[in-house]
């Protein structure tokens, strides 16, 4: 069960609501987000909706079969817009782009990729300052600082940055600097991290877990939205499987069964999905048939010398021609739909 | 090392070549096909390629790293055509479309899928007499009577038809009523099968295994080869993994690493990939822009109905829809080559 | 619904049964094996069993309420026996071990084989003569002939022999020569075979698929009791995963679940369960208390000269040592039961 | 490489090891933790280990081939031992018990389970009061108070606690009434909260990711160990296969596995291994003879009524029989060595 309430709602209403549910034998969690209030109600029987749908103080009720509720499309037929301002939206029906390297590293680099995304109109830079890394003695990002410079040169440019962030102490100092906020492939079930996320006023791209179902993923959304924060994109970015030609095996049946399932848009990473350069492309131009509301990908001046995923990460000439057929492709999308 | 010999060497010539491969410490494989006369020389030391080239007898020779030789595409560049005469090829390049019933149910059945598919000038039909089944007390298929019928009313219409073939002594009752032999995800690695299909003149289809590597896809693939039959296509159809939201994991990466490692012209099966009806023809059109030459899908009268598989068989509006969506898509795949 | 009838039921006492279970939507398949006469129902209605339990010419009704039936727990208490004659059994309750090399080589190394079981009282002896190989150039066993010198050299010696078989048509030229037909992974779900096996009396080893289920091992073994064969064994040999630390991830939790759900014996495979052979034996110990009936596993004289799998093959002084050590633990899981 | 440094080693010798290994092209990070003081040398140059080793402030130096260093069994070839005082140890040759109820719940579950255990002679009692839990929406734990409450009656009646720590932010809370920090499936890639581990001076129980590899398990370890705190405990607790007819699929693989490449203790978790109750004891039993150091299990005074896991958790009375069995089981193993 799930209850949109008015934003007007009386203490006294809101009361008679919750006792009425704890009648049926529903426990209600009540969420407040930027966007809504309402009332999650957990329980298992069967009853007549106007029997709490017609107390004062209720917008509207849903019964929601799911084990995930706000996140579901059985209550929200409408998709879900995260919008960024100056006509910059994320949502079904356009098409996203998000393209950079994996690590920031400098200047120059930041400068290089900007001027290149600015040229082929991208909105979104990506782009870690705080990196997991399987060894503790390899490259982990140059961190805060970084992050600093990466938003101001961004943000003279219009460009909005996705960025990873691990822990939630990183949240508050990441938050001035974070357009996105991303969670990464390993932390798709930190539950306390996604607590947090829940509290902040800021979009965030949740990455399916390394061997997460489908399921998995949209709970730890649920995390998220029933904590507060309603802008939620997910990414699909491959799963481990037995298969070793590949980096991981990218899910792309996971697209069209998301778009049932949930109100969030999807977005596909090609680059971690296959982790192979000369395959990306591909990968990116399936995907969008598939159904992606979106594509997040990796570029840099020089693949062979960045410092993580060169072998997955398109050079700038690479990447205009990709952005080039991903937008016939999405065209084409659009014309059969 | 991968040597193609000319038709008319002599005995005197061959024995000559093999003893040199010899003092190389390479064994070799004679191979007769359809097409070609080869031997397949497996050893590891490097040598110089002309010190056998050389021979009186030799077409071309070819250092091959892959462990697989006839299949791979380092020594045959030009992708593999199977021409089924009346100008009907499979072949990277064109765009080819299978479809039909999982099982082959009685004369009506079949008549009106041919209809549907002259109708949408498609050419191949698929269709099962002999259905491998998890139980043995399940539907196992009409058997030889039901091909022969199957066979004849295909023929009459120009329709060619792909059949599963389950153990080696259906080949040859099945042969003269058969176009192409199809190898199911559960004989991928039933080796005697595929040594006795090596001998048929006749295109297999042959379908990536239930948990199979690509590798070992190309393996069995070798077999048939080295047994004598170059018609050959493969078959990505889905994989086995935890994710249990759909029946298989469709390894969409499995297309760009495949097309670059063989000559073979590589098809997909969505129906199995996914499963799931509603979900189709995201998949096909995705599967197509990963680079897929073909799909082979599952379509019936009425989908409900079906003996099996009706969860994931199209009807015949949705085929239609399917069809005139993927040449589409097929078309703007060319024009962005 | 499974019904066990009277070896001496009449025609028309047998049609009564088949009739009234039909009015009750039930279909009959009549199976008749080396030690019983049954009558399968597969159907979905409920009903009083004495309905039909009355009914002369039956011995026994049962409900089973999983889909496989005849392998089934559910209707037969008591654990299959498996007789080879000269008090050798493989049953619940005692403990059988099977050990030889991959691949039967030269008759020096079948004696020297033979010779070390002897001395340990191992009476049964692996071995294989057609061998399943991912490359169509590799050594693909001694054939038929060799079958021949193992069985005479066995047989001299009271040693009973476990050899694979790989399609239908080697059944007839290796029964004169065969104590067990092995199933290998590869062949699990080759339906064909399983069915001709089913006419043969000759017990069966049943190995798990590469990446099978627990239920699919158990309808597999279903086609073979069904074809009329009940003398079957399973072997659990390890599951691919995307771990690649170890050959195949053994998966020991099969054991405990396949006896509760059947009443076949189940034998482990350690060798190719793991893959090193250094740590074949903690896996086969770990078996043997996870509930195993039975060990097999690969030994040679000289493994690191085995014709193929001497990295997991172990050395006879291994071997003697091993016996010694699951001797003991099995000594102990009696002990504790 | 890694080098162990004299406790006494002054600031111009380190300076000297330091600068001859970037001679090298080794790059070091030193670690200093509550029992060595170690500088970790990566790079890739061979060298003979004598132009480092003989360098003053040196107490030995070693070549470890592996990419994690500090928790190689290549340099340490003694297995660590973990010391709780009062004679308790957790090490190679002893075999510990740790055994509680998945959540703690109240004063009177903790009362029954401790007096449970010290009928038994457990020393380690497991319950965890932060909860991961998929959904938001189920219970999550007792927090902070549950934890003190449990830590002081444990401490009364001698027993050390095990208990789950999700973020880094719980760490300096729970501290006091900790004896072991477990870090779950879930979290085994959380870097933050290794790193921060690290710098506590309380062991750690640190399970295999729900998908991870042995080697990434290790690579987590030695996060750990490089922030400074060796007091370190692995637990093969299994992993996410295809195979549904079990909770998780154990890996009893990983045991000889790990015994051969660290040093570290390994654990295993049978409960969570199959997750069906009455297979624990069979893994348990498993577990001990492929080698495991102790075992952690879930028991509950009344299972069905327990507030998480109860289908795989234990009856007081199958708590003590699996005691008593799983004693007698490493006494054979140590009997077996």
């Amino acid at each position: 069960m799930l209850i949109q309430l008015h934003t007007n709602i009386t203490p006294v209403e809101k009361a008679a609501i919750i006792s009425k549910a704890g009648e049926l034998k529903y426990k209600t969690t009540e969420v407040v987000t930027q966007a809504g209030h309402y009332l999650v109600g957990t329980g298992k029987a069967e009853f007549d909706v106007r029997i709490i749908g017609n107390l004062p103080g209720i917008k509207d009720i849903h019964i929601v079969s799911d084990d995930y509720r706000l996140v579901s499309r059985k209550w929200k037929v409408n998709p879900t817009v995260i919008d960024f301002g100056d006509g910059l939206q994320v949502k079904e029906g356009e098409f996203t782009i998000m393209a950079g390297p994996c690590s920031i590293e400098n200047e120059d680099q930041i400068e290089k990729t900007i001027n290149h995304l600015v040229s082929q109109n991208v909105r979104f830079m990506r782009g870690g300052v705080f990196k997991p890394r399987s060894s503790p003695y390899s490259f982990r990002g140059l961190g805060i600082e970084g992050l600093k410079l990466f938003y101001e040169m961004c943000r003279a440019q219009g460009i909005k940055i996705v960025t990873e962030v691990m822990q939630v102490s990183q949240i508050a100092e990441m938050e001035p600097y974070t357009d996105v906020f991303q969670v990464g492939a390993r932390n798709t079930q930190n539950f306390n991290l996604l607590d947090e996320l829940g509290k902040v006023d800021k979009p965030v791209l949740l990455k399916r877990g390394i061997s997460g179902t489908i399921d998995e993923l949209l709970y730890s959304a649920e995390y998220i939205f029933s904590g507060g924060n309603e802008k939620l994109m997910l990414c699909e970015r491959g799963i481990r499987t037995y298969e070793t030609a590949s980096r991981n095996t990218l899910d792309l049946n996971a697209i069209p069964i998301l778009k049932e399932k949930t109100h969030l848009p999807v977005i596909v990473d090609p680059s971690h999905g296959i982790g192979i350069r000369e395959y990306v492309e591909p990968m990116a131009l399936a995907a969008i048939m598939a159904g992606a509301d979106g594509i997040i990908y990796e570029t840099h001046e020089k693949p062979e010398e960045a410092a993580s995923d060169g072998a997955q990460t398109l050079s700038f000439s690479e990447s205009e021609r990709l952005i080039r057929k991903m937008r016939k492709t999405f065209e084409l999308r659009k014309e059969l739909a």
